[in-house]
Protein backbone atom coordinates (compact mmCIF):
# COMPACT_ATOMS: atom_id res chain seq x y z
CA UNK A 1 0.00 0.00 0.00
CA UNK A 2 1.28 3.40 -0.70
CA UNK A 3 0.90 6.37 0.90
CA UNK A 4 0.25 8.48 -2.21
CA UNK A 5 -2.89 6.28 -2.58
CA UNK A 6 -4.00 6.66 0.56
CA UNK A 7 -3.30 10.68 0.27
CA UNK A 8 -5.36 10.31 -2.92
CA UNK A 9 -8.38 8.48 -1.36
CA UNK A 10 -8.59 10.85 1.78
CA UNK A 11 -8.29 13.81 -0.55
CA UNK A 12 -11.31 12.23 -2.75
CA UNK A 13 -14.06 13.15 0.62
CA UNK A 14 -17.25 11.97 1.43
CA UNK A 15 -20.17 11.96 0.09
CA UNK A 16 -22.87 13.34 3.18
CA UNK A 17 -26.41 12.01 2.71
CA UNK A 18 -29.00 13.73 5.28
CA UNK A 19 -30.46 10.84 7.30
CA UNK A 20 -34.04 12.61 6.75
CA UNK A 21 -33.71 11.80 3.13
CA UNK A 22 -31.85 8.22 3.79
CA UNK A 23 -34.53 7.06 5.71
CA UNK A 24 -37.51 8.59 3.81
CA UNK A 25 -36.65 7.93 -0.07
CA UNK A 26 -39.28 4.78 0.41
CA UNK A 27 -41.65 6.80 1.32
CA UNK A 28 -41.16 9.11 -1.57
CA UNK A 29 -41.99 5.95 -3.58
CA UNK A 30 -38.48 5.97 -4.82
CA UNK A 31 -36.61 2.19 -4.82
CA UNK A 32 -32.89 2.07 -3.93
CA UNK A 33 -31.89 2.62 -8.01
CA UNK A 34 -34.18 5.65 -8.24
CA UNK A 35 -32.46 6.88 -5.11
CA UNK A 36 -28.28 6.20 -6.19
CA UNK A 37 -29.47 8.08 -9.06
CA UNK A 38 -30.13 11.35 -7.61
CA UNK A 39 -27.04 11.05 -5.38
CA UNK A 40 -25.34 10.57 -8.40
CA UNK A 41 -26.49 13.21 -9.90
CA UNK A 42 -26.01 15.67 -7.02
CA UNK A 43 -22.10 14.95 -6.41
CA UNK A 44 -21.68 15.30 -10.70
CA UNK A 45 -23.61 18.84 -9.87
CA UNK A 46 -21.30 19.29 -6.66
CA UNK A 47 -18.35 19.23 -9.17
CA UNK A 48 -19.38 21.35 -11.47
CA UNK A 49 -20.97 18.66 -13.81
CA UNK A 50 -24.19 19.92 -13.65
CA UNK A 51 -25.62 18.21 -16.56
CA UNK A 52 -23.75 14.20 -17.05
CA UNK A 53 -24.96 12.06 -19.78
CA UNK A 54 -26.82 8.75 -19.09
CA UNK A 55 -23.40 7.11 -20.41
CA UNK A 56 -21.58 9.22 -17.68
CA UNK A 57 -24.08 8.11 -14.77
CA UNK A 58 -23.99 3.91 -16.18
CA UNK A 59 -20.01 4.52 -15.59
CA UNK A 60 -20.60 4.38 -11.77
CA UNK A 61 -23.59 2.16 -11.43
CA UNK A 62 -24.67 -1.08 -12.02
CA UNK A 63 -27.09 -0.67 -14.75
CA UNK A 64 -26.62 -0.05 -18.78
CA UNK A 65 -26.75 3.31 -20.72
CA UNK A 66 -30.38 2.38 -22.00
CA UNK A 67 -32.07 1.76 -18.31
CA UNK A 68 -30.34 5.05 -16.85
CA UNK A 69 -32.18 7.10 -19.43
CA UNK A 70 -35.48 4.64 -18.80
CA UNK A 71 -34.51 5.97 -14.86
CA UNK A 72 -33.62 9.72 -15.52
CA UNK A 73 -37.25 10.00 -17.34
CA UNK A 74 -39.33 8.21 -14.53
CA UNK A 75 -37.78 10.61 -12.29
CA UNK A 76 -38.87 13.83 -13.86
CA UNK A 77 -42.15 12.15 -14.38
CA UNK A 78 -42.39 11.32 -10.56
CA UNK A 79 -41.56 15.34 -9.93
CA UNK A 80 -38.32 14.29 -7.78
CA UNK A 81 -36.23 15.63 -11.03
CA UNK A 82 -36.08 18.76 -12.86
CA UNK A 83 -34.31 20.11 -16.06
CA UNK A 84 -33.31 23.35 -15.65
CA UNK A 85 -32.64 25.89 -18.80
CA UNK A 86 -29.60 28.23 -18.49
CA UNK A 87 -29.29 31.45 -20.28
CA UNK A 88 -25.92 32.92 -20.03
CA UNK A 89 -24.40 36.20 -21.37
CA UNK A 90 -24.29 34.76 -24.64
CA UNK A 91 -26.57 33.04 -26.89
CA UNK A 92 -25.36 29.61 -26.27
CA UNK A 93 -28.66 27.98 -23.95
CA UNK A 94 -27.23 24.97 -21.75
CA UNK A 95 -29.57 22.82 -19.20
CA UNK A 96 -28.35 20.98 -16.02
CA UNK A 97 -30.42 18.88 -13.76
CA UNK A 98 -32.05 19.92 -10.38
CA UNK A 99 -32.56 18.05 -7.23
CA UNK A 100 -35.11 20.76 -5.73
CA UNK A 101 -38.44 18.90 -6.40
CA UNK A 102 -37.13 16.48 -4.31
CA UNK A 103 -36.16 18.65 -1.19
CA UNK A 104 -39.85 19.98 -1.96
CA UNK A 105 -41.10 16.82 -1.99
CA UNK A 106 -39.06 15.51 1.32
CA UNK A 107 -40.22 18.35 3.10
CA UNK A 108 -44.14 18.44 2.09
CA UNK A 109 -43.84 14.39 3.47
CA UNK A 110 -42.63 15.58 6.81
CA UNK A 111 -45.05 18.33 7.40
CA UNK A 112 -47.74 16.40 6.04
CA UNK A 113 -47.00 13.52 8.92
CA UNK A 114 -46.40 16.40 11.52
CA UNK A 115 -49.95 17.33 10.86
CA UNK A 116 -51.02 13.82 11.07
CA UNK A 117 -49.70 13.23 13.95
CA UNK A 118 -51.09 16.40 15.51
CA UNK A 119 -54.62 16.06 14.06
CA UNK A 120 -54.60 12.32 15.85
CA UNK A 121 -53.36 13.86 19.30
CA UNK A 122 -56.47 16.28 19.16
CA UNK A 123 -58.88 13.66 18.21
CA UNK A 124 -57.43 11.25 21.24
CA UNK A 125 -58.20 14.56 23.44
CA UNK A 126 -61.67 14.47 22.12
CA UNK A 127 -62.10 11.35 22.79
CA UNK B 1 -42.80 24.30 9.94
CA UNK B 2 -42.37 24.42 13.16
CA UNK B 3 -38.98 24.98 14.08
CA UNK B 4 -38.94 22.24 16.30
CA UNK B 5 -39.26 19.32 13.79
CA UNK B 6 -36.37 21.76 11.87
CA UNK B 7 -33.71 20.81 15.13
CA UNK B 8 -35.18 17.75 15.25
CA UNK B 9 -34.05 17.33 11.87
CA UNK B 10 -30.77 18.95 12.29
CA UNK B 11 -30.53 16.70 15.18
CA UNK B 12 -30.64 13.28 12.99
CA UNK B 13 -27.20 14.60 11.03
CA UNK B 14 -25.85 12.94 8.00
CA UNK B 15 -24.92 9.61 6.39
CA UNK B 16 -21.30 9.92 5.44
CA UNK B 17 -20.29 7.32 2.79
CA UNK B 18 -16.25 7.51 1.24
CA UNK B 19 -16.44 8.24 -2.19
CA UNK B 20 -13.62 5.83 -3.07
CA UNK B 21 -17.03 3.62 -2.32
CA UNK B 22 -19.42 5.68 -3.47
CA UNK B 23 -17.99 5.75 -7.36
CA UNK B 24 -16.68 1.43 -6.92
CA UNK B 25 -19.46 -0.31 -5.59
CA UNK B 26 -20.45 -1.12 -9.05
CA UNK B 27 -16.94 -2.42 -9.47
CA UNK B 28 -17.31 -5.10 -6.49
CA UNK B 29 -20.24 -6.73 -8.46
CA UNK B 30 -22.46 -4.83 -6.27
CA UNK B 31 -25.70 -3.65 -7.82
CA UNK B 32 -27.72 -0.53 -6.24
CA UNK B 33 -30.45 -2.38 -3.54
CA UNK B 34 -27.40 -4.21 -2.44
CA UNK B 35 -25.16 -1.44 -1.70
CA UNK B 36 -28.19 0.70 0.08
CA UNK B 37 -28.66 -1.87 2.05
CA UNK B 38 -25.07 -2.53 3.30
CA UNK B 39 -25.20 1.30 3.66
CA UNK B 40 -28.35 1.15 5.98
CA UNK B 41 -26.65 -1.81 8.13
CA UNK B 42 -23.90 0.68 8.39
CA UNK B 43 -26.31 2.87 9.56
CA UNK B 44 -27.95 0.58 12.43
CA UNK B 45 -24.75 -0.67 13.59
CA UNK B 46 -23.65 3.33 14.18
CA UNK B 47 -26.46 3.49 15.95
CA UNK B 48 -25.95 0.66 18.45
CA UNK B 49 -28.40 -1.73 16.72
CA UNK B 50 -25.96 -4.27 14.94
CA UNK B 51 -28.10 -7.24 13.86
CA UNK B 52 -31.02 -5.40 12.94
CA UNK B 53 -33.80 -8.10 11.60
CA UNK B 54 -34.74 -8.33 7.44
CA UNK B 55 -37.87 -6.52 8.72
CA UNK B 56 -36.32 -3.46 9.85
CA UNK B 57 -34.04 -3.04 6.62
CA UNK B 58 -37.41 -3.56 4.51
CA UNK B 59 -38.74 -0.75 6.78
CA UNK B 60 -36.32 1.80 5.73
CA UNK B 61 -35.94 0.42 2.24
CA UNK B 62 -38.13 -0.37 -0.76
CA UNK B 63 -37.99 -4.04 -0.94
CA UNK B 64 -40.18 -6.56 0.95
CA UNK B 65 -38.38 -8.67 3.82
CA UNK B 66 -38.42 -11.63 1.91
CA UNK B 67 -36.22 -9.81 -0.62
CA UNK B 68 -34.65 -8.60 2.42
CA UNK B 69 -33.55 -11.89 3.63
CA UNK B 70 -32.44 -12.87 -0.01
CA UNK B 71 -30.09 -9.76 -0.64
CA UNK B 72 -28.72 -9.98 2.82
CA UNK B 73 -28.02 -14.04 1.59
CA UNK B 74 -26.49 -12.60 -1.48
CA UNK B 75 -24.12 -10.18 0.13
CA UNK B 76 -22.97 -13.03 2.65
CA UNK B 77 -21.89 -15.20 -0.47
CA UNK B 78 -20.64 -12.33 -2.61
CA UNK B 79 -18.28 -11.95 0.19
CA UNK B 80 -18.62 -8.40 1.42
CA UNK B 81 -21.01 -8.75 4.44
CA UNK B 82 -20.46 -11.44 7.77
CA UNK B 83 -21.98 -12.23 10.95
CA UNK B 84 -19.43 -12.18 14.18
CA UNK B 85 -20.26 -14.45 16.98
CA UNK B 86 -19.60 -12.12 20.06
CA UNK B 87 -19.24 -14.10 22.83
CA UNK B 88 -19.72 -11.90 26.20
CA UNK B 89 -19.01 -12.29 29.55
CA UNK B 90 -23.09 -14.05 30.37
CA UNK B 91 -23.72 -17.52 28.85
CA UNK B 92 -25.22 -15.52 26.17
CA UNK B 93 -24.01 -15.79 22.29
CA UNK B 94 -24.94 -12.37 20.31
CA UNK B 95 -24.62 -12.14 16.59
CA UNK B 96 -23.40 -8.92 14.83
CA UNK B 97 -22.99 -8.03 11.29
CA UNK B 98 -19.62 -6.59 10.24
CA UNK B 99 -18.67 -4.68 7.02
CA UNK B 100 -15.41 -5.66 7.04
CA UNK B 101 -14.93 -7.79 4.46
CA UNK B 102 -16.49 -4.80 2.56
CA UNK B 103 -13.67 -2.38 3.36
CA UNK B 104 -10.73 -5.68 2.83
CA UNK B 105 -12.27 -6.16 -1.02
CA UNK B 106 -12.62 -2.28 -2.04
CA UNK B 107 -9.07 -1.83 -0.77
CA UNK B 108 -7.93 -5.34 -2.68
CA UNK B 109 -9.49 -3.38 -5.35
CA UNK B 110 -7.75 -0.47 -5.76
CA UNK B 111 -4.06 -2.22 -4.60
CA UNK B 112 -5.18 -4.40 -7.55
CA UNK B 113 -5.98 -1.29 -10.10
CA UNK B 114 -2.67 0.70 -9.01
CA UNK B 115 -0.43 -2.21 -9.65
CA UNK B 116 -2.23 -2.83 -13.03
CA UNK B 117 -1.21 1.20 -13.99
CA UNK B 118 2.05 0.62 -12.69
CA UNK B 119 2.46 -2.93 -15.03
CA UNK B 120 1.21 -0.92 -18.15
CA UNK B 121 4.00 1.81 -17.16
CA UNK B 122 6.72 -0.44 -17.05
CA UNK B 123 5.51 -2.47 -19.92
CA UNK B 124 4.62 0.82 -22.05
CA UNK B 125 8.09 1.58 -21.07
CA UNK B 126 10.40 -1.63 -22.18
CA UNK B 127 8.64 -0.88 -25.31
CA UNK C 1 0.97 -0.10 6.14
CA UNK C 2 -1.57 -3.13 7.23
CA UNK C 3 -5.04 -3.52 5.55
CA UNK C 4 -6.06 -4.15 9.25
CA UNK C 5 -5.52 -1.11 9.81
CA UNK C 6 -7.40 0.48 7.08
CA UNK C 7 -9.87 -1.26 7.56
CA UNK C 8 -10.62 0.28 10.82
CA UNK C 9 -10.05 3.99 9.97
CA UNK C 10 -12.51 3.13 7.13
CA UNK C 11 -15.00 1.69 10.07
CA UNK C 12 -14.58 4.80 11.83
CA UNK C 13 -16.53 7.05 9.66
CA UNK C 14 -16.86 10.45 9.14
CA UNK C 15 -18.31 13.73 11.56
CA UNK C 16 -20.52 15.41 9.06
CA UNK C 17 -21.58 19.49 9.76
CA UNK C 18 -23.93 21.19 7.74
CA UNK C 19 -22.50 23.98 5.42
CA UNK C 20 -25.11 25.98 7.35
CA UNK C 21 -23.31 25.88 10.41
CA UNK C 22 -19.70 25.32 9.26
CA UNK C 23 -20.32 28.59 7.08
CA UNK C 24 -22.19 30.75 10.11
CA UNK C 25 -21.07 29.84 13.69
CA UNK C 26 -18.62 32.50 13.63
CA UNK C 27 -21.95 34.96 12.81
CA UNK C 28 -23.48 33.42 15.54
CA UNK C 29 -20.62 34.67 18.02
CA UNK C 30 -18.52 31.61 18.37
CA UNK C 31 -14.92 31.55 17.82
CA UNK C 32 -13.29 28.08 16.54
CA UNK C 33 -12.38 26.66 20.30
CA UNK C 34 -15.76 26.84 21.28
CA UNK C 35 -17.29 25.55 17.47
CA UNK C 36 -14.92 22.70 17.99
CA UNK C 37 -16.16 21.83 21.35
CA UNK C 38 -19.88 21.89 19.96
CA UNK C 39 -19.12 19.32 17.83
CA UNK C 40 -16.54 17.06 20.38
CA UNK C 41 -19.79 17.49 22.02
CA UNK C 42 -22.25 15.76 19.08
CA UNK C 43 -19.66 13.17 18.80
CA UNK C 44 -19.60 12.17 22.34
CA UNK C 45 -23.98 12.39 22.46
CA UNK C 46 -24.08 10.73 18.62
CA UNK C 47 -21.78 7.25 20.19
CA UNK C 48 -23.87 7.14 23.65
CA UNK C 49 -21.89 9.06 25.64
CA UNK C 50 -23.97 12.39 26.27
CA UNK C 51 -22.38 13.45 29.13
CA UNK C 52 -18.80 13.51 28.56
CA UNK C 53 -16.06 15.07 31.39
CA UNK C 54 -13.78 18.46 30.92
CA UNK C 55 -11.19 15.52 30.98
CA UNK C 56 -12.84 13.34 27.82
CA UNK C 57 -13.10 16.39 26.21
CA UNK C 58 -9.49 17.87 26.63
CA UNK C 59 -8.50 14.42 25.43
CA UNK C 60 -9.19 15.23 21.70
CA UNK C 61 -8.83 18.64 21.76
CA UNK C 62 -5.67 21.51 21.71
CA UNK C 63 -6.60 22.92 25.33
CA UNK C 64 -6.48 21.71 28.98
CA UNK C 65 -9.02 20.43 31.40
CA UNK C 66 -9.13 23.54 33.21
CA UNK C 67 -10.11 25.84 29.87
CA UNK C 68 -12.33 22.73 28.52
CA UNK C 69 -14.44 24.04 31.83
CA UNK C 70 -14.48 27.43 31.12
CA UNK C 71 -15.38 26.82 27.67
CA UNK C 72 -18.20 24.69 28.68
CA UNK C 73 -19.60 27.42 30.72
CA UNK C 74 -19.56 30.02 28.23
CA UNK C 75 -20.92 28.09 26.35
CA UNK C 76 -23.77 27.65 28.19
CA UNK C 77 -23.68 31.34 29.24
CA UNK C 78 -24.05 31.63 25.43
CA UNK C 79 -27.19 29.98 24.61
CA UNK C 80 -26.32 27.36 22.72
CA UNK C 81 -25.39 24.47 24.79
CA UNK C 82 -27.58 23.34 28.15
CA UNK C 83 -27.83 20.62 30.29
CA UNK C 84 -31.12 18.19 30.02
CA UNK C 85 -31.86 16.30 32.86
CA UNK C 86 -32.75 12.78 32.43
CA UNK C 87 -35.17 11.32 35.22
CA UNK C 88 -35.52 7.48 34.36
CA UNK C 89 -37.74 4.85 35.79
CA UNK C 90 -35.38 4.34 38.47
CA UNK C 91 -34.62 6.95 41.29
CA UNK C 92 -30.96 7.74 39.49
CA UNK C 93 -31.08 11.37 37.57
CA UNK C 94 -28.82 11.73 34.88
CA UNK C 95 -27.42 14.76 32.97
CA UNK C 96 -26.89 15.01 29.03
CA UNK C 97 -25.42 17.83 26.91
CA UNK C 98 -27.81 19.06 24.20
CA UNK C 99 -26.99 21.17 21.19
CA UNK C 100 -30.80 22.11 20.35
CA UNK C 101 -30.30 25.40 21.45
CA UNK C 102 -27.29 26.00 19.10
CA UNK C 103 -29.70 24.80 15.99
CA UNK C 104 -32.56 27.30 17.16
CA UNK C 105 -30.36 30.02 17.25
CA UNK C 106 -28.98 29.07 13.97
CA UNK C 107 -32.50 29.04 12.46
CA UNK C 108 -33.21 32.24 14.05
CA UNK C 109 -29.72 33.90 12.29
CA UNK C 110 -31.32 32.68 8.68
CA UNK C 111 -34.32 33.34 9.21
CA UNK C 112 -33.91 37.32 10.35
CA UNK C 113 -31.22 37.41 7.84
CA UNK C 114 -33.89 36.39 5.16
CA UNK C 115 -36.27 39.14 6.15
CA UNK C 116 -33.64 41.49 6.42
CA UNK C 117 -33.36 40.82 2.94
CA UNK C 118 -36.95 40.71 2.04
CA UNK C 119 -37.15 44.20 4.06
CA UNK C 120 -34.54 45.97 1.96
CA UNK C 121 -35.64 44.66 -1.68
CA UNK C 122 -39.52 46.46 -0.13
CA UNK C 123 -37.62 49.43 1.02
CA UNK C 124 -36.02 50.18 -2.88
CA UNK C 125 -38.81 49.29 -4.57
CA UNK C 126 -40.69 52.10 -2.26
CA UNK C 127 -38.09 53.99 -3.64
CA UNK D 1 -40.08 29.55 7.44
CA UNK D 2 -40.00 29.83 3.51
CA UNK D 3 -39.98 26.10 1.92
CA UNK D 4 -37.21 27.51 -0.64
CA UNK D 5 -34.95 28.78 2.23
CA UNK D 6 -35.18 25.15 3.28
CA UNK D 7 -34.38 24.03 0.00
CA UNK D 8 -31.65 26.19 -0.39
CA UNK D 9 -30.07 24.93 3.00
CA UNK D 10 -30.42 21.11 1.87
CA UNK D 11 -28.71 22.07 -1.61
CA UNK D 12 -25.70 23.35 0.73
CA UNK D 13 -25.41 19.98 2.24
CA UNK D 14 -22.40 19.06 4.62
CA UNK D 15 -18.82 19.22 5.19
CA UNK D 16 -17.29 15.70 6.35
CA UNK D 17 -14.46 15.30 8.37
CA UNK D 18 -12.92 11.53 8.78
CA UNK D 19 -12.89 10.79 12.14
CA UNK D 20 -9.37 9.81 12.11
CA UNK D 21 -8.19 13.31 11.42
CA UNK D 22 -10.84 14.55 13.83
CA UNK D 23 -10.10 12.63 16.52
CA UNK D 24 -6.10 13.76 15.80
CA UNK D 25 -5.37 16.79 15.01
CA UNK D 26 -4.14 17.87 18.30
CA UNK D 27 -1.98 14.95 18.29
CA UNK D 28 -0.33 16.47 15.27
CA UNK D 29 0.03 19.93 17.00
CA UNK D 30 -2.68 21.61 15.99
CA UNK D 31 -4.99 23.80 18.38
CA UNK D 32 -8.57 24.48 17.32
CA UNK D 33 -8.37 28.03 15.08
CA UNK D 34 -5.65 26.11 13.02
CA UNK D 35 -7.63 23.02 12.65
CA UNK D 36 -10.76 24.64 11.05
CA UNK D 37 -8.65 26.81 9.05
CA UNK D 38 -7.44 23.80 7.09
CA UNK D 39 -11.58 22.80 7.12
CA UNK D 40 -11.98 25.97 5.70
CA UNK D 41 -9.83 26.01 3.16
CA UNK D 42 -10.52 22.15 1.98
CA UNK D 43 -14.25 23.69 1.23
CA UNK D 44 -12.93 26.55 -0.78
CA UNK D 45 -10.66 23.66 -2.74
CA UNK D 46 -13.45 21.29 -3.14
CA UNK D 47 -16.17 24.32 -4.57
CA UNK D 48 -13.31 25.17 -7.62
CA UNK D 49 -11.55 28.09 -5.39
CA UNK D 50 -8.24 27.11 -4.78
CA UNK D 51 -6.39 30.30 -3.52
CA UNK D 52 -8.60 31.64 -1.26
CA UNK D 53 -7.61 34.98 0.16
CA UNK D 54 -7.12 35.61 4.02
CA UNK D 55 -10.15 38.12 3.74
CA UNK D 56 -11.89 35.26 1.94
CA UNK D 57 -10.93 32.97 4.91
CA UNK D 58 -11.55 35.83 7.50
CA UNK D 59 -15.38 36.29 6.22
CA UNK D 60 -16.28 32.74 7.46
CA UNK D 61 -13.55 32.23 10.59
CA UNK D 62 -13.85 34.58 13.86
CA UNK D 63 -10.34 35.76 13.52
CA UNK D 64 -8.63 38.72 11.75
CA UNK D 65 -7.43 39.38 8.28
CA UNK D 66 -3.93 39.88 9.75
CA UNK D 67 -4.41 36.93 12.16
CA UNK D 68 -5.55 34.59 8.89
CA UNK D 69 -1.77 35.64 7.74
CA UNK D 70 -0.46 34.64 10.72
CA UNK D 71 -2.12 31.43 10.76
CA UNK D 72 -1.75 30.05 7.23
CA UNK D 73 1.87 31.11 7.51
CA UNK D 74 2.21 28.89 10.90
CA UNK D 75 0.17 26.46 9.25
CA UNK D 76 3.04 26.07 5.81
CA UNK D 77 5.71 26.42 8.35
CA UNK D 78 4.23 23.32 10.80
CA UNK D 79 4.19 21.22 7.35
CA UNK D 80 0.87 20.84 7.33
CA UNK D 81 -0.06 23.29 3.98
CA UNK D 82 1.67 23.61 1.12
CA UNK D 83 1.70 25.92 -2.00
CA UNK D 84 1.38 24.34 -5.08
CA UNK D 85 2.42 26.08 -8.31
CA UNK D 86 0.32 25.76 -11.66
CA UNK D 87 1.33 25.46 -14.93
CA UNK D 88 -1.24 25.31 -17.12
CA UNK D 89 -0.87 25.65 -21.02
CA UNK D 90 -0.87 29.40 -20.87
CA UNK D 91 1.95 31.55 -19.65
CA UNK D 92 0.14 32.41 -16.56
CA UNK D 93 1.27 30.51 -13.05
CA UNK D 94 -1.17 29.76 -10.96
CA UNK D 95 -1.46 28.78 -7.17
CA UNK D 96 -3.16 26.58 -4.89
CA UNK D 97 -3.44 25.10 -1.42
CA UNK D 98 -2.82 21.83 -0.79
CA UNK D 99 -3.64 19.89 2.27
CA UNK D 100 -1.55 16.90 1.25
CA UNK D 101 0.97 17.33 3.95
CA UNK D 102 -1.53 17.01 6.62
CA UNK D 103 -2.69 13.98 5.17
CA UNK D 104 0.97 12.33 5.01
CA UNK D 105 1.14 13.23 8.68
CA UNK D 106 -1.77 12.15 9.95
CA UNK D 107 -1.01 8.58 8.04
CA UNK D 108 2.90 8.54 9.59
CA UNK D 109 1.27 9.16 12.80
CA UNK D 110 -1.00 6.63 13.02
CA UNK D 111 1.29 3.97 11.64
CA UNK D 112 4.25 5.08 13.78
CA UNK D 113 1.25 4.48 17.29
CA UNK D 114 0.63 1.20 15.42
CA UNK D 115 4.52 0.33 15.10
CA UNK D 116 4.76 1.44 19.10
CA UNK D 117 2.31 -0.87 20.13
CA UNK D 118 3.23 -3.58 18.18
CA UNK D 119 6.72 -3.06 19.70
CA UNK D 120 5.14 -2.83 23.62
CA UNK D 121 3.37 -6.17 22.72
CA UNK D 122 6.61 -7.85 21.87
CA UNK D 123 8.54 -6.26 24.66
CA UNK D 124 5.87 -7.37 27.14
CA UNK D 125 5.86 -10.82 25.54
CA UNK D 126 9.95 -11.17 26.04
CA UNK D 127 9.34 -9.77 29.88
Amino acid sequence: MKKDDMIAWFEQGSVSIPKLLFNHYSDLGLDETEFMMLMHLNVFIDSGESFPTPHDLSAKMSVSTTKCMEVLRNLIQKGVLTIEQLDDSSSVISEQYSLKPLWRKLINLLMQENQNEVQQEQEQEEI
